[in-house]
């Protein structure tokens, strides 16, 4: 469905970039969990814009309210809906974006989808805005998933063509704490310098992240159809900016052979292990109890200072510098999103195999 | 659902291997389209194996059966359920691969994930023939699209490194008479002299297939969670042996700038087009009219007849040398399943968006 | 999915009676529709409590705000959040109903299902309250409706056994304008003298409501296990307090013969019509495109100030008289809800009719 | 989804009266259940045409075969196929049913709504036929739920106007050694009188059928829009011929009171009970653990061999005598067919229950 995302666990999100509110209603959470509005914002503030280097300058607290499915601290097992009210609607001059289709936006596409009716302040409903919903309802499928021994991590694996190589465990639990969500310290400078070069060249850069599960028990997914994989990817492609997607040897594996990629197995003690983990936790649609490892590529930022042709709405050539916030790399903010919809994935994959135990 | 595939054009996939039959039921075809088994048949027929050099030698004529949703050579609306009897269940020994799990399998994930129940012949329900329901149901799929002026191509873009760089939509068309699926002529020569080499040394390889929609309108695909591109990677991540997706640029986007990437819009007499399609005919997860441009990662085939430690179905130590029928790489048989689940994706997103007019 | 109803015109309601507000996300309204708060209050303010006779005295101004998917007046086609932020939370003292169960409530239920995590003030989520959402969201689908020439209609058919006889398609027009919302006159002086009588005995009564849509177009529904007939008896049976569905002649059918039940059909000048509607509107699961009709069947409300046995939280037996506000009949109340539902069950239908054409 | 039943015990139908084969996929089974061909077939037998007082005449010997899912004895957790060839595909001459539309029946409906492609024969797809594949799912539902302590029973309460008043559950138990399903003798022999007057008169009629489980847990059952008696509404009134349903009390509590309506509860020893049962075992939509009870209104069934008057496919009146095999009831029939649907619906709340535990 197109504005709500899982089977089990559901969340159906709502809202537009400059609306009165964004937020969601997350439907299926069991009762009793501990949930309090600091959980929630906790992950939100992952996503918030950072002092500038790959960050927008939009200066919006998001403070999010737990408006039902709460009571006396606990979930009630019935619908929690969670929501953010727009601070920052300035009632700014639109014509702009209004009436010209923005390159490597949605404005076209919405525009001849939804007949010429389209909030296009702030792209709308096409607004990464949106993603806020994603992160709250994580937040929820994170505590879910803790309870099981379950925990998601997440970085920013590269960005303008410099790769993260050297770092620990260590190093990504701290993510948050750094600027642009790399873990490889060297790498995040090299990162910035040329963030630097991009910004003065009005351009904008892509990247990829990665995000890990880890202490997933084997058997999650179904096969076939709803292969963990698939939905893995299914929901990961759906972040806004992404073009493509990858699980463990990714499309490396394109190049290797059967007897390198093969992750064999080995017993010791009646415990169960694997040599490498090239698949990336997944066999056959069904989580392995490896870590489950996924990397999203994210195309450049599509708001650009630089002049750039296209067209108008009604259909004449013309050209355009988008000025004023927005992102020179999204892969910074994707972090927490990616982790969202991770966490997302696999309650539902939880859920339906309890179902039938 | 695990084994049903789509919303309002759904798959229904059963069958084991070696069980007595494969097939599906497709539920959601419109009354009045034209279908025969041939009609089918020509599509199942392009996922046979080969000569020998990248198919496996299992003779099989997989002739399918239209057992129900058909009157007097026209779909009356209702279920239509296509069927292929195994014929080749030879009661050959299996104790091989009953108590042993093969690397790179999905029998370790079945069998934890099902307690020990599982169907082990051949793979059983993991088996890459289930594919021929996918293969089936696409050609229905496919016919729909057809009226409305869509095609579906694919072909495979790279084996074992070697990968194609020129040819044209023409030798697109005529892939199905190319021996590994791949359009251009020379790289097609070198990956079958590598394949060779390959066989010699008892292993296999991963490689890359890509799918191309023609003609699809703009418009379809829901926003934000039944995005059209996280639908596309869904459908074609839960393909077997599937470790990455991509659509339009890909990967390669990571790398590149926000002023090269953009797809600039121009007009021309009112005609709309893209000076570029890195957005493969998508934008916000909506279709541009632009070619629908996605492609596939595949591992190497888990087969092989190298010697490879794994442990038994009770947890001990072992070896296995996997002999008799099976692939060196999946990619020219995966070409028409990719195909298929793009084109049940697109049929989907279609009656979605015909739902609202 | 237990808080979302529907496919392709899909409501997520959420809320409890004295939280912060209930309200719904309308997902998949299509694009262009005009749409204001007003359009929704006008429904909302039919199921307001009347001037006391069969409704609570609970005062509730009920306003609804639009949160998101209206852009200048029209529906932009992503999700449509409509809210009723709760006035009328007093802290009163609810220690009566938060320790005991009352009898004929979900108190008992609720708090066995999630495990003691309720909100049991006003009943928390099983309130009729939550009823308000779906009026809401009837609103729209009716405006979606009226666009097809499709109109729906309810009133109250009988109250404590007094039944409404005499009465006009123009008696049911100007329903809104009764306290008991009977299109009979005579039946409704009866009822109310009958009411007033249950109050004086502290007790409640129950009634039946009937629903009818004109100008349905011959063909909607799916046969087997989506037929229009399931889907309507599922959304109505899904009321607070229905007890019992029926579609056309209903449970009389039993006791009829085929050559009486049967609905001849006849043709002059190429027009089809039938000579009776004991179908109610339905053949086979389908439409035929006569009117659907179908009753409802509510309970006495639960709730009566008589002194009744029931258990404490902790599983003693105790005493409970229920005071304060609360309904005499569910039935008058009921109408909107009932209304809605239908509303919503035919703009789905139609959708799913329209996405194979 | 039209012809798949369930969301996480999904039947998905197929097959029409007089095609090749009948029979479902079954898929969301729990793998380890022991299920031989034997265990279905029982209850396949239990929907067989009587000696022809109230069935058909139609000799089928519905043999089930299962073509996948089932290895060893045991389900693997894969989609298990059921399927019954048909066997009675006599070449008859069908061009009376071909070219009018049978009064009571789809015929008009089908032709509409799927462009005049209908399989006519048998009434093809909206033949009663299709029952047997949802008692062959319901059959495995059942397995389930009896480990659980579930179980499902049903009986015919009346027939032409007689109702059963004297039975015990013992009765019922032995239902399938009865003609009519009746529990109750004598009421049995006054309907067996009525069927002969209505058979000589070329006429048929309704009926009321009543299943019951016993041994459901409290909590089952979702709230709001998933509530268990709407599930069970739509299923129930989802088989064909069915015009009403009714749950507890039904359409009996509308003209009661709050004081006699509401089941009060007690407890001694910690055990809580309710006096009464007018619920039927479903509070708010959610199981109280008492027995669940619902009903089913039959219309009489269509096919009579009086003439009646209906129109050509053409638009042309004429005039119709239904000769050769049919009922005259429905109801004995439908007894297994309404156990199976209340089966299904409890297996998929049980599932959705254990999903959030």
């Amino acid at each position: 469905m197109s504005n709500t995302f899982g089977k089990l666990f559901r969340v159906t999100s709502f809202g537009e970039s400059h609306g009165i509110a964004v937020g969601c209603v997350v439907d299926g959470c069991p009762a009793g969990l501990e949930l309090s509005e600091e959980d929630i914002q906790k992950d939100l503030d992952k996503r918030k814009p950072g002092t500038g280097l790959a960050g927008t300058t939009r200066k919006e607290s998001d403070k999010i309210k737990i408006l039902s499915g709460v009571f006396e601290g606990k979930t009630t097992g019935t619908p929690i809906t969670l929501i953010t009210y727009n601070e920052d609607q300035k009632s700014k001059d639109y014509s702009n974006i209004k009436d010209v289709f923005r390159p490597g936006h949605a404005d076209f596409t919405y525009d001849a989808k939804y007949k010429g009716n389209r909030d296009y302040r702030g792209g709308g409903r096409s607004s990464a805005r949106e993603t806020l919903a994603r992160v709250a309802a994580g937040a929820i499928a994170k505590k879910i998933l803790a309870k099981e021994g379950i925990t998601i991590s997440g970085f920013v694996k590269e960005i303008a063509g410099i790769t993260c190589e050297n770092y620990s465990q260590k190093d990504i639990d701290r993510i948050y704490t750094t600027e642009l969500r790399m873990p490889d310290k060297d790498a995040e400078e090299k990162a910035e310098e040329k963030i630097k070069e991009i910004i003065m060249a009005k351009d904008s850069v892509g990247g990829i992240v990665e995000v890990i599960a880890k202490g997933v028990p084997v058997g999650l997914g179904e096969p076939v159809y709803e292969k963990l994989s698939g939905e893995i990817a299914g929901a990961l492609m759906g972040i806004n900016a992404a073009k493509g997607v990858e699980i463990g040897s990714g499309f490396s594996c394109a190049k290797m052979t059967g007897s390198k990629h093969n992750d064999l197995m080995q017993t010791e003690n009646k415990k169960i292990s694997f040599l490498t983990n090239h698949a990336g936790g997944i066999l056959g649609g069904i989580s392995t109890g490896e870590d489950i490892v996924a990397r999203i590529a994210f195309k450049p930022l599509a708001s650009i200072a630089k002049e750039q042709k296209t067209i108008t709405k009604d259909i004449k050539n013309t050209k355009i510098e988008i000025k004023g916030r927005h992102d020179i790399c999204v892969c910074p903010r994707a972090v927490p999103v990616a982790e969202a919809m991770l966490a997302i994935v696999l309650v539902n994959a939880l859920m339906e195999f309890k179902a039938r135990e």
